[in-house]
């Protein structure tokens, strides 16, 4: 539990510049019988397609028997955008400003003074202990319901800055057709995310149609008190867990304990998980989702300060691990470009 | 975090010798509609029906929505016995058993010497860094494949040293039943025991039909690694999280994210959970099981050493839990003295 790894959870500073506008395509019309509507025909839907069909027959080689059908997600950048920065970022500036006035020292105190200045540059010069700091005095202090309670009120009314829509819209149609097909067909889907575990059950259940239980995440350390008479579960200035690269096989072992049979990414912090489903016995699926729509998303693989998809990319062609292109393989990408 | 919590994992060493001869018992022929065969009529089976017939029903204000159904039941002691101590202790020891030819420094060591002789005073002279370096002894230092592989053995071939029978035909019966009317009326059933959460997940699913992701436990740390070039998860030397007491709310909220609406144990150690179940608004049932039994089971509450039930039992009177009579509201208590 090192804190120097804190900074997966907001990862690097440094924003990308990036045209918002956003072109709408029209999708093909859906048939009755498509679980995947939003999918282009190529080869990572069809590789979606085989695996479930075979795995799921009873009287193919590689049926796998319903409780070993887990499915593990990453989130940022898997099942929603993660761009300029992790939403969960705005979370925490947005709080840190709401909190601001019981805090009058944040005025003169770095790195405070300069997240409520929007000094992002000056911010990213504190380096992780920097966002760190800005972490503990959001995310922490409070009690479970309190925090809870915090998130949903932001996203129920926060908005992207560029691209001026809650964050919630910026969830991929196709991943949330891929989600139900999966469930349709008895597989169990979880989130394992380096995003707070408890930032993500606040709306997962509502947006993604995951159960809270069912989210792996980077977590606080958590004390059980009294607070004026009454049972409260406090969350502690310390971070407990992250979430990431080699620590989303542990997170999975933690909350699942059983090896997953799919997995899906989009960076290399999700190399690891792909990694130890990749190399259970019998059929799996490795999915990366390679950022590559500039217009309709963002573009960003190797270089990228948030979701650097680097080791990944060269793996995923080495194993032959499914690829998915955003801009040849989605015809949409956000649930309101769909037709009304 | 406290390793000398560790303690409540194995407890004392202060064994009950108690006759173990079990008198069968004939239950009343079995309704086709009775979700709860093995229970007497009573207050504590009365209750149980409320509420499940209560919050159930759309039109009643106990109504609660189906996400919110979260039932939590400890496993020691509250689904099945505990007696003359936590059956995991005899996988450990078992286990020292089969590692001492590759420990012959064992021979000459304490507390490894105790253990192998079956000298459980001198063990317990030992205290709880005696029990420690039991447990890290058996129980780390493998991957996880290989330790669930022990386990499925162990529980397998183990007999229980008095009643010379499979522990896991020491599960009872009435709470299997509850387990059913449960999740036939969509509540989710967890595990939250002071147990090891892997040691309990390499049966549960086949025992009380419990998924592995709803097992709470006590944890060892784990690291994803490249043994021999092949991904592997090591169970490390050192306890990361008792799950007893104050860890319960702790690992609810770590595992689960919500609070429960029922919550069962039979101890001290349950005490807080069921708090703070009892905390939340509306609805809840909060169980206690009454060790009365000692021709059937085991007889035991305020000095026992294992599962001691002292202030949960003040407790359960002033706030007018249920308590479960073993001895009077059960009509079994294991699934072998049902007929055939």
């Amino acid at each position: 539990m090192n804190s120097r790894n804190t900074f997966i959870l907001l990862s690097t500073l440094l924003f990308v510049v990036l045209t918002s506008g956003c072109t709408l395509n029209s999708p093909e019309e859906n048939t009755d019988t498509d679980p995947l509507p939003s999918w282009n025909e190529g080869s990572a839907r069809q590789s979606i397609v085989d695996f479930v069909n075979s795995t799921t027959d009873p009287d193919s080689d590689s049926f796998i028997e319903i409780p070993d059908r887990i499915a593990v997600f990453d989130n940022d950048g898997t099942l929603w955008s993660e761009k300029p920065v992790y939403f969960q970022f705005y979370f925490a500036l947005d709080r840190l400003k709401e909190m601001a006035p019981e805090h009058p020292e944040w005025k003169e105190q770095q790195p405070f003074k300069a997240a409520l200045e929007n000094d992002l540059e000056t911010l990213a010069s504190y380096g992780e202990h920097g966002i760190l700091e800005i972490v503990l005095a959001t995310h922490t202090g409070m009690n479970t319901e309190e925090f809870e309670s915090d998130v949903k009120d932001w996203i129920n009314s926060a908005r992207h800055p560029q691209l001026n829509r809650p964050f919630t819209d910026l969830v991929y149609q196709p991943m949330l057709e891929l989600l139900d097909f999966l469930e349709e067909n008895q597989f169990k889907t979880f989130i394992v995310s380096g995003g707070g575990i408890d930032f993500m059950r606040a709306w997962v259940e509502e947006v993604y149609g995951i159960p809270r239980e069912r989210v792996v995440g980077s977590t606080i350390a958590l004390e059980y008190m009294s607070q004026e008479g009454v049972p409260a579960i406090v969350r502690k200035p310390a971070i407990e867990f992250i979430d990431d690269k080699e620590g989303k096989p542990v997170g999975i072992q933690k909350h699942i304990g059983r090896r997953p049979v799919l997995a899906a990414g989009n960076s290399d912090g999700d190399l690891a998980m792909l990694q130890w489903t990749a190399s259970g016995e019998g059929k799996r699926l490795m999915l990366y989702i390679h950022h590559t729509d500039e217009e309709r998303e963002w573009a960003y693989d190797r270089n990228s300060s948030v979701g650097r998809l680097d080791k990944g990319l060269d793996e995923a062609e080495a194993k032959a691990w499914t690829v998915v292109d955003m801009k040849n393989d989605w015809k949409v990408i956000y649930p309101f470009e769909l037709p009304r």
